[in-house]
Formats: C-alpha cells, sequence, structure tokens
C-alpha cells in the first residue's frame, strides 16, 4: 500500500495510491498520524479499498506533503554506512548512535529549502526513514521489530556541518533542526511491498550524481536499529527513524556545500525521489 | 499566574491557582498546551479569574500532572554550570550545548519513574525548565526573548550514564529519553512572578542533600539560550527547555547512583519541589 497527503501545508488530504489512482482516506481518517497507525489504519484502507468506496481525487499541480503527519519524535541514527564514517573522520561505531531532529523540521518532498541564516556548510543526506506503527519498548528479540514497523519513506537528513560540528559543543542536534531541514515522501509505503534490506539510495546537486550506494550497506539494520532503541526509549506510533547516510556528502570535502539557487534530488527506488530547491532565508 | 494540571495521566484538568484555591480552567481550554498559549491563554485566564468565572476544584489525593501537555520538542541545554562540567571531566562550554529528550518522557513531578533495563547509572538533575509562548525564530537581539516565554518550570532531567556516554557512541540523547526521565512541575510560573536569575535549585535523595546552587550560576542565561537556539531552530508554542543542571550529581563519583527503593526530590524556590520514588522496570 502507497499512502501520500497533498494539499497545502496544514491542510494535507490523506490519500492512498492504488494502480495510478489517487483515492481520497479522509473519511477514514483525519491525518496519517499515530491513531490511524493505532487504529488499523492500513486495514481499514484496504477494506475500503476493495468496496470501491473511497473516492477518486484529483492531484494535478497539487503540492505533495510529507506522507505521514508531525511526529513525536524523529530520531536519526549516525555513521550507519562505513564509507560515509570514513569520509566523516570516524571510525564505524560498535553501536547506534542517535540523535534528534526537532519534529517541526518535516515537511514536502518537493518544498523549498531555506538555506539557514549565517550557513556555509548545508549538505545533503539521503537516507531510509522508518515510520513506526505502534508503542514499542524493551523487545526481547531483534525478530520482533518487524511488527513496529508502519512503513518506508524517502527523507532527506538536511544538516548544517557547521552548527553540527563546529558551534555545537560536539552534539550533533544544532546542526540537524533548521526550518525545512527534514523533507520526507513522497510517498509512505508499507512493508508488504518495501524490502529494507537492499534498496539504491542516490542524491544528486544540480543533476550531478553524489551518493549511490544500497541499503544492504547499513551498519545496523531496521531491524537491528528497532530493537536498540527499544531498550533506551519508548517508540511511538507515528514516530519516525532516519536510519543514516551513506557516503557522498559535502562533508567528504569532494563536492562543495549548498548554495541559493541549488536544486537537490534524493531517490530510494521503490519510495521515490524528492527535488528542493534551496532558497534565501528572508530577514 | 500558577498553572497546574490535576488527574490521572491523559485525563488532567487544567487550572489556576489563586490564593491556595484551585480553579478549574477547563472551560477556557481542553489543555494547556500550544493552542492555549498562541490564544492568550493567560490573559483569558486572569480575565475569567477576575470576573469570578471559574469553579473551584477538589484536588484530595488527586494526582499532580506535569503542568504542560507533551510538547513538540524538549530541548537540554548541556554542561551550563561551571562546576557541573568540572565534575562531569569538561571545560565549560563556549557555546550553549544541545540535545533532546524524547517529548514522551514528559510526566508529573510525583510520578513513579522505573530504573531502567540494564541500568546501573540512573542519575538526577536538578533544572530550570523553561516553557515557549510562541513561534520563535531569529531573534536579532538577546533582549527579544523574554517574549517568548511562557513561563518557569521545576524539571529534573533525568541521565541514565552508561547510555549517555559509553554505549551511546558519544551523543548524549540515548541516555536522556527512558520512560519517566522527564518529571516537570508541580506548577508553571508565568514571568511576571519569577525571576529566573538567581533562584536556588536543589536536590535530595532520600533525605540527603545533593545539588544546592543558583541559576546565578548558569553559563549561558535564559535569553542567551532563547537567543542562541533560535538562530539554529524554530521553537514552538508549548515546547520545554531544560537549561542545564549544577554541580552535585552521581556523576560526580560523591554519591551513589539511584537504585530501586531510593527517593529523590528536586526543588527550585518559587516553582515548588516534586518527589519520585524509584521503582524496577517491570519486564
Amino acid at each position: 500500500m502507497k499512502l501520500m497527503r497533498i494539499g497545502e501545508p496544514g491542510k494535507e488530504i490523506p490519500c492512498v495510491v492504488h494502480n495510478n489512482i489517487y483515492y481520497s482516506i479522509a473519511s477514514l481518517t483525519p491525518d496519517v498520524d499515530h491513531h490511524f497507525w493505532m487504529e488499523r489504519g492500513p486495514e481499514r484502507v484496504a477494506e475500503a479499498l476493495s468496496s470501491s468506496l473511497l473516492p477518486e481525487i484529483s492531484t494535478d499541480g497539487a503540492r505533495i506533503g510529507a506522507p505521514i503527519a508531525r511526529p513525536s519524535s524523529v530520531f536519526c541514527i549516525g555513521m550507519n554506512y562505513a564509507a560515509h564514517a570514513a569520509e566523516s573522520g570516524s571510525e564505524p561505531p560498535t553501536v547506534p548512535i542517535l540523535f534528534h531532529k526537532a519534529p517541526n523540521t518535516v515537511v514536502g518532498p518537493n518544498d523549498n529549502v531555506a538555506i539557514p541564516r549565517g550557513s556555509s556548510k548545508t549538505d545533503w543526506e539521503v537516507e531510509l526513514g522508518v515510520v513506526i506503527s505502534k508503542r514499542t519498548s524493551y523487545l526481547d528479540y531483534r525478530e520482533q521489530a518487524g511488527e513496529s514497523i508502519a512503513g518506508f519513506v524517502t527523507v532527506n537528513d538536511l544538516s548544517e556541518r557547521e552548527f553540527q560540528l563546529e558551534t555545537s559543543g560536539g552534539q550533533w542536534s544544532k546542526g540537524k533542526s533548521s526550518a525545512g531541514f527534514c523533507p520526507v515522501g513522497p510517498v509512505l509505503v508499507t512493508p508488504d511491498e518495501f524490502d529494507p534490506s537492499d534498496a539504491r539510495l542516490r542524491s544528486w546537486v544540480n543533476g550531478e550524481p553524489r551518493q549511490d550506494s544500497t541499503t544492504a550497506d547499513m551498519i545496523f539494520s531496521v531491524h537491528e536499529i528497532i530493537f536498540n532503541l527499544s531498550q533506551y526509549l519508548v517508540l511511538e506510533p507515528g514516530d519516525l527513524i532516519c536510519t543514516g547516510t551513506p557516503e557522498g556528502v559535502a562533508l567528504s570535502g569532494r563536492f562543495p556545500y549548498l548554495r541559493v539557487g541549488d536544486v537537490v534530488e534524493v531517490e530510494i527506488d521503490g519510495l521515490g525521489r524528492q527535488r528542493q530547491h534551496f532558497t534565501p532565508s528572508h530577514p
């Protein structure tokens, strides 16, 4: 199942995409939020689809929102690809490294993003995002983690490296939470239709390739990450976990940082492509 | 003005405390949340109070909830007292250090707290908490920060030091977000009735004193912190900022870490005292 949210910010209509037709699911749920996941949302959508109860909607020219409502938490796993750890000057981690993005950074996949004021090191990071389906705490086995997955999304974990590494005192969150720094989508794909174990993920700047790797290279798998986090905190339905980025970011020194006018695209095969224009941060 | 939330978890009734009498404000707002701050909440409460429109409520034996609904973000400032930085083995920071607690850690001031599974280093941290009143981004002057303050609260920024420092890869959030790790309250006091520049803050374990300092020793003031964060992210109404803890925690090596059966109290003069029993984390 493929879920999307279509419309202006704060007014997105939740919908399901089936055979390239968009059907509104607004009669079933006000939003793709924690209630939706807690109350058998996908099952109810499937039932309504098979009974032809859902109205088609036109999406011509409409904005695509993030496919999920604002999460309770956006958890991020750092340095989860060995080659990216190396280009960042770090050893591969022996445990999943957790940091946060502020949840109000979540925006649509093609929304403009402002270069933050004072930024000279805005960077891209294509990542596999995992959306949580239920309250999850103290899993006993890694194999249980699958039951906690609502679906998968493309994420651009935008980062300002000076804020993250130089004016931060060593804690990364300060460079991860500028306005618009978490484009999500375009689509959420449920676990029955997406295999996270070997998905190609790529990024481009102004059409030139940057990252091109596979989730098979992740140091800690999706299941391992959910299992690990569940030992330290309580995951909530609708929470988003960004599972780390592969090599090919500007921090490596191989590419320039982003500037006003640049266009970034990020894509995960099966989860869709994003495209962001970078704009000035207005005074 | 002093605001509280009284009742069982998820069913708290918002109220105002005036001359030691508790008045429900449920007719004015469903909760002390971002809508309340955005829609002139305190002004409307003051008007209703002066018109004797609010019903008294009995609080005998009732649970005290956190005085705020679950925030969009819980921001924390690390090492903001020089003596605590020293006892932690760090130099005093030259910039505010930001990390996050997951927002679902916010609980009532006297709720039991479970020692997390596998924990041997659960630690207390009394902190001045600041609640944000409006969307705040890119402040031009430190002096503007006062307009963004909804009120002040006592916070216990509970921490698991092994999770934070040893199994974290160096990012602190993993040791800050176990269930129940953010007791808040008992009361929110609006800025007209509380001076954050020199407030005594203390903690005790099983009645023995631990921390005893003043917010005058903060390296970065409340205004400086809000100004600084506003350059990197967008603060939302209802967000909570924990402004750092003074010396006297177990991490110093001077005191044992918390164990099942311990009782922690933390207090800020003018903002009230908390008391938590530490319990096992049930399998």
